[in-house]
C-alpha cells in the first residue's frame, strides 16, 4: 500500500494575536490557540488523506508560555503515525516579539484524526512513512501515547 | 480556609452551530467546539477562584457524536477539585437537534486552569468541596487524571 | 392540545465582555448584546416549538447598567405565552465582575417569534402552561404588552 | 443653543448577507439585522452629538419582510428628536435581491441613544431642527413614543 | 443598448473601527480596509450588473491617513466605465473622528469587477454613462489606467 | 548597514475557506484574501524590520482562479526589496482541492509596507541581500514597480 512522508503534508499557519484572542489580562486564550491549531492539523490530515478529516480526540494539549497582542504565532503541525483508521497529528505553536525577535515555544499538542469517504464513513488511513531520526521517534512512541489514551469513561448522567 | 462547591461555579453556554463552526461535509469542527468549551471552563474558574485564570492545560477531549448546522450545543462546566495552585474543570457538550428534539453527548473534556493575581502572578486556589455522590467521585478521581497527565517532554529541537 | 411549561425552554447563554463588543469608552454595546439575547431567545422558541422559529419583532430592549470588558454576561431567556401563531419570549441579562464578584442586571427584553413549518410557512404555536406563580403573571401581562405593542405604520415613502 | 437637522447626521450602512448571519432555513436573523441598526443609530446619534454614545433603549423593532444570502442590505438611520439627554433615532431597512432587483422594507426600529461626555458621565442633547414635512411629523410623533415607552419595571426577581 | 448612470449604483458602508481591526500601533490595517471597499464595490458592481460579480483585479489602493479605534469610516464605491466585460468602480474611504469632528481621506482605490450568469461564465457588461464633470472625467481615465495595468507575469516557479 | 535575506522573513499562512468568505456563487471573495494576504505580508515585513509596520500601499492585486468552500489556502509572503524607508513585499496564494489534491495559484500582489518607531514616525528600512537568481530578478524588477506606482492624485473633492 502507498505510503506518504509527514513532509508531503506537513502545514504552517501564521496568526497575529488580536485584541479579542486575549483575556482581560492581556493573555492569548487557550482555546483560541487550540482553534487554530485544529485548523492547522485538519489541513495536514487532510493532505495526507486526500479526504475531508475530523477530529476523533485531542489527547493533550501543554499550554507553556504566554503570548499577548501582536505577538506573531506560528503554528506546525505535522503527521507523526496513522493506525487502522486514525491518524496522530503533532501540532506546536511558537510566538515571536516583533520588537525583541525573541521566539518561544507557547504550547504543544497532539490530535487524533479520521478520515471520511464521501458516504461521510471513515476510511483506512494511509501509513505514515517517517524519514529523519526525530520523525522515527514520533513514530514510534505514538503507540505508547495511543495506549494511555483511556478514553474518558463517565458520562453525564453520573455527573449529575 | 473558605471552600466552595462545585455548584456556585456551574456554568452553561448555549450555541447554534453556524455554517462557519463546520467543515466541507457539515460538521462541527472540533477546534470550534474546544474554543466554546475552553470559555465555558475559564468563566466556571474565574468564578470559583474570583480572580482571572488562564488555560494551562487541556488534559484530554473525546468527540463522540457530530453536530450539524442548526443544532443547539449546550455546554456545561464544572469545577471537580483544586490542587495547590491549579483547579481541574470538567466540561460536557451535548447538541439538540431541533426537529427531532434528540440530545446527544457529543464532547467531554478536562481542562487545568491557574488564578492570576493584580501582577499576574499564579494564586494558591481556593479549595472544592464536593457535596453530591457525583461531585464526590469527580473529586477523588481527580488525584488519578492529575498523575497521568504527564507533562509532554518532546521539544520542537528534538522535531527537527 | 399539548401544552410545554417555560421550565421546558428554558435556555441559559454564558458570554465573556471582548474588546470588539464594546464602544470606544470601554461599554459593551447594546446591539452586540441584543444579538447574544436574540440567539438565546430563538433557542428558547425553538426547543419550545420543536420547529425553526424567526424573530417576529423585538418589543423592547431596556438598558440598566453598563458592562465592560471580561465581565461574564449571563443570558436567561422564558417563553412567557403563546398566542396563535406567535410567541413571546422574555430575556435577560446579568453582567457579574470577576475581581468584586458583583452581578448586575443589565438589560431585559421582550422578543416575539413565529415557528415555521418544512415549507416555510408560519404555524400555530404549542400553548404555555405556566407553573410557578412568577409564570402566571408573567402569562397574565403577556396579554397587555401584546395590546400595546402597535405595529408602526411609517413606511421609508413618508420618511422621504 | 445650536441646533442640527437630521440631515447633518444621516449615516447609510451597506451589508450584504452571509451565512453566519442566517438561521438553518436562509433567512437573516433578527439579533444581526439589530446589531447592524445599532451601528448605524450609534453613528447617527455620535455625529450629532460630537461626543461618544449609548444605547439607552430600543423601543420597538418591527421585522416585516425575510432576507437571504446574498442579498444586499442597506440600514438609514435619521435622528427624530432629541429630549433633554436622549436623543430617538429612527432606524430602517431594506434588501435588496441583486438578480430581480426588487427592494423590500424588511425592518423598522426606533433606538434611544445618549451621549456621554469625557469621564462618561450623561450630557444634555444638542437639539434637532427638523426641515422637511417629514422630519417635522416624525419630530411631533416622537413626543408620543416617548410617553408610550413605558420603562419595563420588571425585575430578575419578579421572575424566579 | 440600456446604460445606467453611476448613481444608480453608487453605494456607502459605515463602519467604525474596533481593536481588532487595528494593528498593535492601535491604526487600522489595511487588508481590513480593503476587505470593506472589496464589499462596498462588489454591491456597486453587482446592484449595476443586476447579476452576481466577482473581483478579477485591485489595480491600486493607496493609503493616506492612519484611522483609529472609534473612527467613523465611510466608504463610497461608484463605476466610473465598462469596458467589454468588464467594470471599473473607484472607492474612497473618509475616516471621521467623533470628537473633533474632523474628517480624513483615508484611502482610495480602483477594482475591477466582472459579471456571471447563471453557470458562473463572465457576461457582457451594461455600459456606463458618465452625467456630471467629475463622473466624464473618471470616465475618460478609465482607460489609460486600463491600459497601464499591465498583468502580472511572474509565476510561481519564477519565484523559487 | 546590517542587510537580511528575504528567506530570513518569508512568512506563510494557511486558511481554509468558510462560507462566509465566498459570495453567493461560492466563490473566495477578492477582499477577504486580500484581507489575508495583508497579514501575511504585515508579519513579513515585520520580521525584517524588527519593528511595527503599516500597509503604505496595495500597488495591484492579480486574480487568477477562483477558490471555494473547504479549498485550503497557502499565502507565502516574502520581501523583495527595501528603498529608503519603504519595503515592496511580494505574495501569492495557492489553493488546493483536498479531494483531487490539485493546487491552482490564485492571486498574486504587491504591497508595500513602512516601519514605524515607538513614537508612530517612519523609520529608515534594514536593505534586503537578495541572495537567490529568482530573488536577485524581484529585486531588479522592484524599481521598475516603484517607478510605475504613480500616485493617484484624484481627490473626493474631483470626484464630486
Amino acid at each position: 500500500m502507498r505510503q506518504k512522508t509527514p513532509a508531503e503534508s506537513e502545514t504552517v499557519k501564521t496568526e497575529v494575536v488580536c485584541p479579542n484572542d486575549t483575556n482581560p489580562m492581556g493573555i492569548l486564550k487557550g482555546g483560541r490557540l487550540v482553534e487554530w491549531m485544529d485548523i492547522a492539523a485538519a489541513v495536514c490530515a487532510q493532505v495526507h488523506a486526500e479526504k475531508i478529516c475530523v477530529t476523533a480526540a485531542i489527547n493533550s494539549v501543554a499550554f507553556y508560555e504566554a503570548a499577548g497582542p501582536g505577538d506573531v504565532v506560528t503554528i506546525s503541525a505535522r503527521i507523526t503515525r496513522s493506525f487502522n483508521t486514525s491518524m496522530e497529528i503533532f501540532v506546536f505553536a511558537l510566538a515571536k516579539n516583533i520588537l525583541t525577535g525573541k521566539s518561544d515555544l507557547i504550547s504543544e499538542a497532539y490530535f487524533t484524526f479520521v478520515a471520511l469517504d464521501n458516504g461521510g464513513k471513515i476510511t483506512k488511513a494511509i501509513p505514515v512513512k517517517p524519514v529523519t531520526v526525530s520523525e522515527k521517534q514520533y513514530y514510534e512512541e505514538a503507540m505508547n501515547r495511543k495506549r494511555k489514551a483511556a478514553v474518558i469513561k463517565n458520562t453525564v448522567r453520573e455527573l449529575e
